[in-house]
């Protein structure tokens, strides 16, 4: 894989030239070896796939109803710019060389494409929002990229139920946006709203801001639409709560990443929109405070507590600096949290919040907090914790990690790579600063290594993983707690994953994919 | 099949009958017709099956600890009446003629049986706590049963994250009495807790009572113990709440009945206790107005409503009769509903629920209505609800369906089917009654047509199945919400699930099960 000859992005391609350099280290498990290896020879192009032609383009041109659903370098239809923002992610971490982009309108015309695509060998990206972090919706090589995008109307919601239907393209932000209106709300929440689509949700397993309240997508997602890869579409929808007639098929794309099928509809069950919220930030000096609050709110708030979010005050200088938040607290402290409350009854709401602060006050657990007076507020408290990422990627280059680790252990993680990193001699050098911050309700980890200039450097990923990597597994936690693999972290899956599992993992990538045309190079090796 | 030749019970062994008799009728689609035909090859006994001697016995002997662990009529370790109570279900309708009952006292122990049975093609039937509805937990012909009971406790449990790892053979009340003592609660409650085990529960994805509260056993399991088809222990245990690392497998066996293996031990999220408890019940004069007062109540009480249940008058008298209940309204109705708060904060909840008394009392949606005082009152209520089942089954031969129906439409179900009976002739005549209760919050009917005599009836049964089926189907729900298909709904299952997902289904049973030897003669035919 080299970069596209038309590209003047800098981005470093990083993953590629780590693994096709790389030998696993004597320290790895022997599991884990097999998977560098294979993904070694997986991460060249496979000459099984076909190599489209203008040719093909033609061909690929009559199976939908609109000539601009199909745009491609390889008939004029498109210049590779146009192509740039499908091949590339939005780190600049992970670009393709697709030479076509099509978007289907019906998911017919998802089920023709992906017919046509399974007949003549051709593999086949799906792409939603594209705000993905583990190199997942992008194409590694010359794979045909179909974007969602203009499948994306709401085809039905029940007020009865609040059970509703829509298609894959729709954008988060939108789909919330509509269920406001009608007094519901999207049981998933996240930073990227206003981009992500919510088939790429579904098939990311996304998690959020408000796991905590709403519950995994597990739980919620009702039923599925997906065109198989071999073309058919599989109606898997429902408007039922409860449906015990065999295996739970949806489940498997629930989190697949593409890779056995592409999602084309969704239906969900959305809860009432909470008719009043309350967020509250606070400072705080220790982790272990970060602990003691989240207990204290458990007990004082109950079940109005909708989201319990952690950041450290590396991130919170990263927000204050390149986010354009104000200072917000006469006392600033090691850590923060945010708190947010979702009820019926704005009274009652208001009494538990206050019975919390009762106790936080009169105890040497917060060094300072703000409550928001009204919805702007609530907003601008919001954003300081929204920010967080993107803050921390204007701040130098970031290496993310998305980690699930037992809640009580979970600073250690970021401790512990801060001296690694120190003891490396990176820290205060090439790396700036390490960063941790996330959704402390679910032991949900955003770690991010900063470092100093514009380009991925394989020496510092070296130095982090697969260290954070063992470092997880030591907690028993898990790599990837909600970006997914992708294929940042395909290679890494047994620090998480079972041999017995990754086993049965690759029979059911066998069974629904045996020609792996859907999202090659990814997600199972 | 036929009745034990020692058994004096006198159930009607419906199904097999009724399936080697009956003709597809014409109206049935050519999916149902296929697969009553393959129900009808499938329920003989399959010669591919090993038929177990005193010999075999001796063998499973020596993979256990304790020879107390196997139960054989084969060589006089027991009598046929010391394995009636696990081949035979708990309403006496599905009898089969095993004559192997193995209790395994270990993960391993359950590894090496069943690694022997795949290896000698002895057919397994995996026993929880024989509670189940379908006549999925006993055998058919001489199945080997393997009883997950000795397999029982709890391993551990985390109070930070409220995580309990506990066996599969614990029993749900048991596991619900923990955790009560450590202020947590089980996310899932019913009738039958004082038998059923949680390994049951979970191959059933069982649904009940909080469901509404506290959502789907796929969103608060966290992760399994299975041992699969060819002996392998696969250990999908979590201690984390979010994991997205490849496909969710742990998906595949909940609700899977113990068609792809056997659950050994289960991880699961458990919510804090609630603080404060209320229930209330009212009568009212119809359906209608069930539904009314559901609104009306997700309104007052949002985030605490932790139960809506539905009875109508037939049921109720059928508990007043049969169960012991004493008279509760001066006026009674035609439907009763019953409302559980879980809170956080006492003097709240009470004001929420005052807020929707006052908002029905000057309705005319209830006809009356009372709310338990203590923890005493608040189990009588509960009783009236959860005798229903146990108490129709009193008053005559109950045939009964769980049911997934639209929730507004739900009770149009019962009315359709006492239409549908009267019209025959039955209803008045052989058929006593009809009875509708069930979780209205979930959309989830319990049909119950009570026959005279205390035996199954074909005529009768032939008259109810497949209009109810079809009937379902017309409203887009499913035959089985929350019970399984086992052997009385697999023949059916093409009325809530389309020809696509049957075919994948039954690629994921050959996947994990190739010799077919997990609970044959069920589930996926």
């Amino acid at each position: 894989m080299a970069l596209f000859p038309w590209s003047s992005s800098s981005a470093f391609i990083y993953r590629s030239r780590h693994l096709s350099r790389r030998q696993p280290s004597a320290q790895l498990s022997a599991t884990t070896s097999r998977l560098l290896w294979r993904a070694l020879s997986l991460l060249s192009r496979s000459p099984k796939y076909t190599t489209l032609t203008a040719s093909h383009i033609s061909h690929i041109r009559k199976l939908v109803s609109s000539p601009s659903s199909v745009l491609s370098t390889l008939d004029g239809s498109a210049t590779p710019d146009d192509l740039l923002p499908h091949n590339l992610d939005w780190m600049g971490k992970y670009l393709g060389q697709s030479k076509v982009l099509v978007k289907p309108k019906t998911v017919e015309e998802v089920s023709r494409i992906v017919k046509w695509c399974d007949k003549n060998n051709v593999a086949v990206v799906p792409q939603g929002g594209n705000t993905g972090l583990v190199g997942g919706s992008t194409p590694i090589h010359d794979e045909l990229i179909l974007s969602l995008s203009s499948l994306n109307s709401i085809r039905s919601f029940d007020p009865i139920s609040g059970i509703l239907t829509a298609e894959a393209g729709l954008i988060l932000e939108q789909a919330d946006s509509f269920l406001a209106s009608k007094g519901f709300a999207f049981p998933l929440d996240l930073g990227a709203k206003g981009s992500c689509q919510i088939g790429g949700n579904v098939a990311t397993n996304a998690g959020g801001l408000r796991l905590l309240r709403y519950g995994s997508l597990r739980g919620s997602v009702l039923g599925l639409e997906v065109v198989l890869p071999d073309g058919r579409i599989w109606n898997g929808l429902s408007g039922l709560r409860k449906d015990n007639t065999g295996y739970d098929l949806k489940q498997l794309f629930i989190g697949s990443e593409g890779s056995i099928g592409i999602i084309t509809a969704v239906s969900i069950l959305c809860p009432l929109r909470p008719l009043s919220t309350n967020v509250a930030l606070f400072s705080l000096p220790s982790y272990a405070a970060c602990l003691e609050v989240f207990s204290q709110a458990k007990q004082h708030l109950g079940e109005i507590m909708s989201a319990f979010e952690m950041f450290d005050s590396i991130a919170y200088e990263a927000v204050k600096k390149h986010g354009g938040a104000k200072k917000v607290f006469e006392k600033e402290g090691n850590f923060y949290c945010l708190i947010e409350t979702g009820g019926s009854f704005a009274e009652h709401d208001s009494e538990k919040l206050m019975s919390l602060f009762d106790t936080l006050l009169s105890s040497s657990l917060i060094l300072d907090g703000v409550l928001a007076q009204d919805s702007a507020q609530i907003h601008s408290l919001w954003q300081i914790r929204e920010l967080c990422p993107e803050s921390l990627s204007k701040a130098g280059k970031a290496y993310k990690y998305d980690l699930s680790v037992p809640v009580e252990k979970m600073y250690e993680v970021v401790e512990r790579m801060k001296a690694h990193l120190k003891e490396r001699g990176l820290l205060g050098g090439k790396v700036k600063c390490v960063a941790g911050f996330g959704h402390l309700g679910d032991g949900n980890l955003h770690l991010n290594v900063v470092a100093e200039g514009n380009q991925f450097s394989e020496e510092i990923q070296c130095v982090i993983e697969p260290f954070v990597y063992e470092l997880v597994a030591e907690y028993n936690g898990s790599i990837s707690a909600e970006h997914g693999l992708g294929s940042m972290k395909a290679p890494y899956m047994s620090y998480s994953q079972a041999d017995t599992s990754i086993e049965l993992m690759r029979l059911l990538k066998k069974l629904f994919d045996p020609k792996r045309i859907m999202n090659p190079y990814k997600f199972i090796l």
